[in-house]
């Protein structure tokens, strides 16, 4: 029997927010996942102030775009935060008064289990809509579109995957290959892992993969019961931890010491790549995750030669898609092609878009 | 008739130092010009303390390493100093108390004044020997070397010019082509501008031609004759400039004045290409006029993959031929082939080496 105890106020309160109906109108919550160190955008992401909490594209934070995106809109119920302890008080700011619940990971267990959490908080059959914190996207009605879709599947207990248009082949994400169309989307019937670039190419041609982005959709009990299927042992710990966990104002907090013996692993393995429900919605919104420094360039807008500054000046003398970016020291650059220059609290990056993958590997990243 | 009273005591002092006699082992006056902006090697090099007053390679400033190389050597007098007002307490500060004479430049006119600025105040049969502060040179014992040959002809009068042997087809010099054969060196047959790829192919692959590396031996009477020959304004004004200056202690004064109406040129120019006497003598020392920084680059000690780390930690990875130079903030860089990076005093520079004659114009540098 599922144990409740310890959460049922702080649920309570969470659908006072929103009621619950049980059409296909019902609410979608968010879940809002703030895992990740990014440290591939060191030296600006650092471990006090990652990356969704900073103001990489754009005025706002990654993070504050991500509740935008979901925000102002009568489908969308208040968010919930899944979040460490360290960046309580960055969610609180960045919310700016906005009503939303924050779960505090008492451990980093990847992503099943942070999302496994908010599910067991919610009633089984809500409709749960996960986004990472960190990821952008430009054309947010694309988003809003394919989220509606998501949940009208997800209402019929698909496991929903959005898939990401690719528009290059890109060897740093996984794919995902469609199947037989549904309403609204399609079967998902291949998950591939970061294929070689021939293989991209490919996939790219074929038009039947998309890039796999990390946001689903889910019947929150349909979730559960797949990771039971799946996970055992996951989704019992997880039950437990919110069991015993304690509710304090807007944040819950599950139980430290069964959340932590937990063995993390992905969504995508622990539930994704074994369910026979997953399905995918198609989305072409623009969408990056940021997952480095060239990518991040990417996502801003350049002059005619390719190049962005951000921050303080900078002097560009022949360069060409050069990403300058300084909190405060002048970068001159001269006769640079392909190059990230990073200048952050007295750390200097300087990269090649194609060097930019390691840069988490840096002694100054992984030393923090 | 030649004015010498302004000077006189100054020069009476300055003999007393080394008794000039009439041999071939006369003494040898180091003249060190201290003029030149170097721009091209900012952020690290400002005009408040150029090029010349920096420790770039090993760890001593090159004016201190020029110092040193005319040092120690019972041919060679206490050094004349030429240089700007802005420069003298580095040149006090860098002479650590070692004897020498400081003709204060009123303005700057380029290196025919300042030569013959020390040539009017030495006795017309003193040989001078004419040294950049701002090069560097590996081999001191064939400096010397090649310096005593210099000599040797400037005491019969030739106005020699070093020739440096060339190791690689630069473009950035000029070049000197070696005619018949004298004692301790050749007639010098020809003057070269900077060439293109090429010619300094055709140049290097002949034998017959060196760069002109800006150092010279001369006789002080036979280069201001010269000078009267081929420049008489100039020349009359240096001697006006001398006649009316000021001692003080160990400085000279030259008349601001008269030195500042003097049409400025380069000694190449106003003397050594007109002369019918030029010599030259090879040298073979490890020169490098360190001429902007990825000239400083190959001077310097580097690991396997080339790469030098120079002052603050540097954390490089999948680099080559980088030198990575700061003063402060650690430089982390990724991917990057032969690209310098120095952060100095709140400036960040990021050159391609080929981009690296190219500092100078940056707005850091030019509007300092």
């Amino acid at each position: 029997m599922r144990q409740i105890c310890g959460a049922l106020h702080w649920l309570y309160t969470l659908r006072m927010l929103k009621p619950l109906t049980m059409t296909d109108e019902r609410a979608i919550h968010p879940v809002i996942l703030c895992g990740g160190s990014g440290t591939r955008l060191w030296p600006v992401s650092r471990k006090t102030c990652p990356k969704p909490f900073l103001p990489l594209v754009g005025e706002t934070t990654l993070f504050e775009q991500a509740v935008g995106r979901v925000a102002g809109h009568a489908r969308f119920a208040a968010p919930i935060i899944v979040a460490g302890a360290a960046h309580g008080e960055l969610i609180t700011a960045q919310m700016h008064g906005g009503k939303h619940r924050l779960i505090v990971e008492p451990s980093a267990r990847n992503t099943a289990p942070a999302i496994a959490l908010a599910a067991a908080l919610l009633p089984p059959d809500d409709i749960m809509l996960v986004c990472p914190s960190d990821h952008h996207i430009a054309d947010e009605a694309a988003f809003r579109s394919a989220a509606l879709a998501a949940a009208a599947l997800a209402a019929d207990d698909y496991l929903v995957s959005f898939g990401i248009a690719p528009d290059r082949p890109e060897t740093g994400y996984g794919y995902i290959r469609r199947g037989e169309p549904l309403a609204g989307g399609y079967a998902l019937a291949q998950f591939v892992e970061k294929p070689d670039l021939a293989r991209a190419k490919d996939y790219l041609a074929s038009g039947e993969y998309s890039w796999n982005g990390g946001i689903f959709a889910f019947r929150a009990g349909a979730l559960l019961a797949e990771l039971s299927a799946h996970r055992p042992a996951m989704a019992e710990a997880v039950r437990e931890a919110v069991a015993k966990g304690r509710k304090d104002g807007s944040r819950f907090h599950p139980d430290a010491d069964v959340f932590a013996a937990i063995e993390g692993d992905s969504i995508d393995y622990a539930v994704m790549e074994n369910t026979a429900r997953a399905a995918m919605v198609p989305a072409d919104m623009g969408w990056s995750d940021i997952g480095n420094w060239a990518a991040l360039h990417e996502a801003l807008e350049s002059d005619s030669d390719g190049n962005t500054v951000r921050g303080a000046q900078a002097d560009l003398s022949d360069c060409r898609n050069v990403l300058a970016m300084s909190d405060g020291p002048r970068i001159s650059a001269v006769g640079l092609e392909d190059v990230v220059i990073v200048v952050s609290d007295g750390e200097v990056l300087v990269t090649t878009r194609d060097g930019a993958q390691k840069v988490g590997k840096l002694p100054g990243a992984s030393n923090q």
